[in-house]
């Protein structure tokens, strides 16, 4: 028996892993761009598919195994590439295998956020109307590091440096503990040759690009090779870590949250001392869940935001109200903290 | 009224605050080591030790301030470095100042943990000959960023991405919010010139100072200036989490100890009904925490051995021992988990 290539190897490992619970008869389509990574998955899950679940049914593939590729349409040739990287899961044995053409408008700065919103738009359509449970992305490790880092640069505590989730409703990124160059040695042990970006402009933007081609380098020189799989394993602990804080945050700001006042209708009304009587990791989570129930922006609802909050419940000596983004604010009055909407009348009409 | 330096407001704000809860006729202890972050803090807790607390005594020092000098007699002329950093904490006040001549032993690999173990021990010894209540350090933000991006090669989660605390026990670090380019500008400001190491070489090894000299800039050139206090941000948050959670984790430990077991006195015996349902980020560290229990050293054990525990919980299929550092093993049997240190006989001796 020839010896297995052992990035392929792995690669299989990771994908049978991801789909073992998957009920035989299942929709599978793996999100391909023709790049290594997705060209990788393509090709592994086009072999996989016929093992998972191969107890239930004992012929043919176990679960069915398509394939999506999006023409974002933003460089020259991008059609060319799409209808190429269609025709290779086509060749792998993958079917159906649709190619979708996106229209992306936006700014030069917003571009990157509106081609990722146009991108999961036809993905999740493409999935509707194939009837998919599961929809595969090709993120690795090397993904997961550069996220990781860029939210180390935000500051913004565990959530952040969570980075990628392997699983986000129907999707699911099998290769999140592979090294990028480990799909390379898999497309290659496969025999397909995946497209390479000639301006090596990663989806991200410029950030994601200095940080893939500068920083992560210098990491892994000054740190070691495993520095990568460090901040893989870091990830992982902290969204752990993250969703079980959360969770409490929920429960801590359900039993602060004052019934039955004479206040405004859509205020948040809290118990200051239930608050004050909380560990700092749950108060300043159910601060910031508060404001964005009077809807504050996830996006600006910043440390310092929280901070102010947090200053009115255990550092409380008089001061004004905290104007917060997104026209709403917070105040002391009558023993309680009152979180208030831009939304809200200053005198609530009388019922009629 | 001239005009003070903003990195000396700063830096006086920061020392207030940190001595802020001391009672009158306390005594704080600078560790100074002459280089510009201790010679800055205790230029301006020379200062503003009089401050603190004045609302109790109107006149001198509301508290006594001093300084210890640490020689470690590691490099030629480290005996005249600390005398004059000695003579330089005397120059600007500070009563009394102690130069202590430490002994560093140890192989290359291991200097800096033997430096650190006599540094520390020489301060404990001047703080408790002094009647010291505090003895401060001079770390900076740039120390904590470094700290964050050590703890992150190390990928063993929030504990060791929450870096440097800016209080354990009797040690306290007013800079660990103020930049290291700060505290220079306070040396200039109070007309102190701090003593700049040749060999440039950071307190804590080669591995920190190519963190310090090579990723540090690296990562503020691609992430922005604001990447050093977004790492410092994101190690207050992850120290509130870590507390928070190895709290948790250890209320969960006792709850899943079997008690009146007929094992022997010194294994730990667990119901893996009650890990199992825990969640991940409490099971983990719950799991890590008994490992120490028996005798496993902090250190070595690491997140694969706290991996293979878990699978012990959580996906048992009769699975044999697990090998854990220091000698200690991890089974299931009769329905429970049983953690056994080296140090247990195979047959326990009858009580005689």
């Amino acid at each position: 028996m020839a010896r297995v290539d052992p990035a392929l190897a792995a690669a299989r490992t990771a994908v049978r892993a991801d789909l073992a619970d998957l009920p035989a008869g299942a929709t599978v389509l793996v999100a391909c761009s023709g790049g290594a990574d997705s060209l990788a998955l393509a090709a592994v899950v086009a072999t996989e598919a016929r093992r998972v679940g191969r107890s239930v049914r004992s012929r043919g593939h176990a679960v069915r195994a398509g394939a999506v590729v999006v023409d974002h349409g933003l460089v020259d040739g991008s059609a060319e590439v799409a209808d190429r990287a269609g025709e290779q899961c086509r060749d792998l044995g993958l079917d159906p295998v649709v190619v979708r053409r996106v229209r992306v408008e936006g700014s030069p700065a917003g571009l990157e956020a509106a081609a990722r919103a146009a991108r999961y738009a036809a993905l999740d359509t493409a999935a509707d109307e194939l009837g998919a449970d599961v929809v595969l992305l090709g993120h690795t490790l090397d993904d997961q590091a550069e996220q990781v880092l860029l939210g180390l640069a935000r500051g913004s505590g565990a959530r952040s440096l969570a980075g990628i989730p392997p699983r986000r409703g129907r999707y699911r990124r099998p290769f999140l503990g592979l090294r990028r160059s480990a799909t390379e040695a898999v497309c290659a042990a496969v025999g397909v040759t995946p497209w390479h970006d000639p301006t090596n402009a990663p989806d991200g933007g410029p950030l994601r690009s200095r940080v893939r081609g500068h920083l992560l380098p210098v990491l892994t020189d000054v740190l070691g090779p495993g520095a990568v799989e460090a901040l893989g394993r870091s990830a992982a602990q902290l969204r752990d870590d993250a969703d079980l804080l959360d969770a409490l945050a929920a429960d801590l700001l359900a039993r602060s949250r004052v019934v039955g006042d004479t206040s405004l209708p859509r205020d948040v009304v809290l118990d200051p001392d239930v608050l004050a009587a909380a560990p700092p990791a749950l108060r300043r989570r159910a601060l910031r869940a508060a404001a964005l129930v009077v809807g504050c922006p996830a996006g600006t609802t910043t440390a310092a935001h929280v901070d102010a909050l947090d200053a009115l419940v255990v550092r409380w000596r008089g001061q004004g109200p905290v104007h917060l983004p997104g026209d709403a604010r917070a105040l002391r009055a009558c023993g309680r903290l009152i979180l208030r909407s831009s939304r809200t009348p200053a005198h609530p009409r009388p019922t009629p």
